[in-house]
């Protein structure tokens, strides 16, 4: 497979089924985040319709395209380049039959394709509040990072739009937006069933919080034990390793 | 000291500086979570002025004020013979100068002495509403644990009336409660700045939430490093014995 990589971009080794992923080292590049968020939603129903919201590298569609059986995935990146660079990625992985690029801002796409199409929606939306943190980034890092083009109401309400009845809807976002999790979920009729907390370490607050809600869903919402990443020693727990598939 | 102690009632030791409880065994007895709840407002300032809203037996009024020094503390309780178990143990422990036993329904507290009157309010409310659970329980036992004479709202907005600008509220709760206790808080003017969630051990799902919240508070909420209370071969965590002060 021949597959142009432009300046500053490499491809990484994304340790699970032997999928890879074009990186720009100059901008965001996927974490643990993807890894976990996909994890969080591998039960979905095989032959899922699943969207992804704001998919940046593509590594979500990328992952959760091998953890759903016959997943149909479709990703939406507003930034062109970005998507151009998903779009390789997909190629690079031979899953073009399996995940559609879009490259349109989340908050058109309702009117772009109609409401209700698909069984799951899935994203690792921008966590940091438009107007805090380091301002002198790229602008490529901005988007990705900040709530620039779309904050978190809209990725929810687009969401919910997007969700067939009793669809399931699975993120990834800050502890400290909790609060503003759950007031914008039940705005939008979206019922939190599921919530983990994702813990660096034993000793540390949560620097991660997985949610799972499901359109018109009934009011009973479930916490999960602790996902906890590093050991004392600082290696990978038992839990993270199983994850990776390693043990 | 000559305590009475009436049918079915025995003393026990709250492993704390001394303290002692007089319980009914065919009540509502303490755990954890009286202990659990007193340490996490255990830097409140000196000389605070403490409501517990619902106290039970009294051991949450009992372990505040040594918790906190010079604390005045003020302790609703709504069942006549519970009330009087409580100001029993206040005896007991010689605490009369530092905790005032009030026998009344919450409700009614803020006509009967004022608002705004407290630094802190602290509460382990009952945690089952009103039409679940076992239902054949004597009536202390229900009134104790269900929502009967007082429900989560109620806690609440009793809790804000009470508190001073910048008072602090301090509760213990369900985790599967967590999406009502954020839209009580914020309704009645308590913003939440910290919440801990309790895990049995760190394989299971939380079965208690700490929750701290500040009257007109700013908002930045703090998620706390995970409470575990047993290791693996079921001792105690150094965690927990630290608050037990055995480490």
């Amino acid at each position: 497979m021949e597959i142009e990589l432009k300046e500053n971009e490499r491809i990484d080794d994304l340790e699970y089924k032997g999928l890879r992923i074009i990186q720009n080292r100059e901008w965001f590049c996927f974490g643990i985040d993807s890894i976990l968020l996909t994890n969080f939603a591998k039960d979905s129903k095989r032959g899922s319709k699943i969207l992804d919201l704001g998919t940046g590298t593509g590594i979500i569609s990328i992952l959760i395209s091998k953890k759903v059986e016959n997943a149909k995935v479709t990703a939406i990146e507003i930034q062109d380049e970005v998507a151009e660079m998903a779009q390789r990625s997909v190629k690079l992985n031979n899953l073009e039959e399996n995940i559609q690029i879009i490259n349109e801002d989340i908050k058109n796409i309702s009117e772009k394709i109609g409401q209700a199409k698909f069984d799951v929606v899935i994203t690792n939306p921008p966590y940091k509040k438009k107007e805090t943190g380091i301002v002198n980034e790229n602008n490529v890092k901005m988007v990705s990072r900040h709530e620039i083009t779309a904050n978190l109401e809209d990725f929810i309400k687009v969401a919910s739009e997007q969700l067939k009845e009793r669809g399931t809807f699975y993120m990834i976002n800050r502890p400290e937006r909790i609060i503003d999790i759950f007031e914008y979920l039940r705005k939008y009729k979206l019922e939190p069933k599921e919530i983990q907390f994702i813990y660096p370490s034993k000793e540390k607050s949560p620097n991660g919080i997985l949610v799972k809600a499901v359109k018109n869903g009934g009011d009973f919402l479930k916490v999960r034990e602790p996902l906890i990443i590093y050991n004392e020693d600082s290696t990978y727990t038992n839990e993270v390793l199983k994850i990776y598939g390693k043990v």
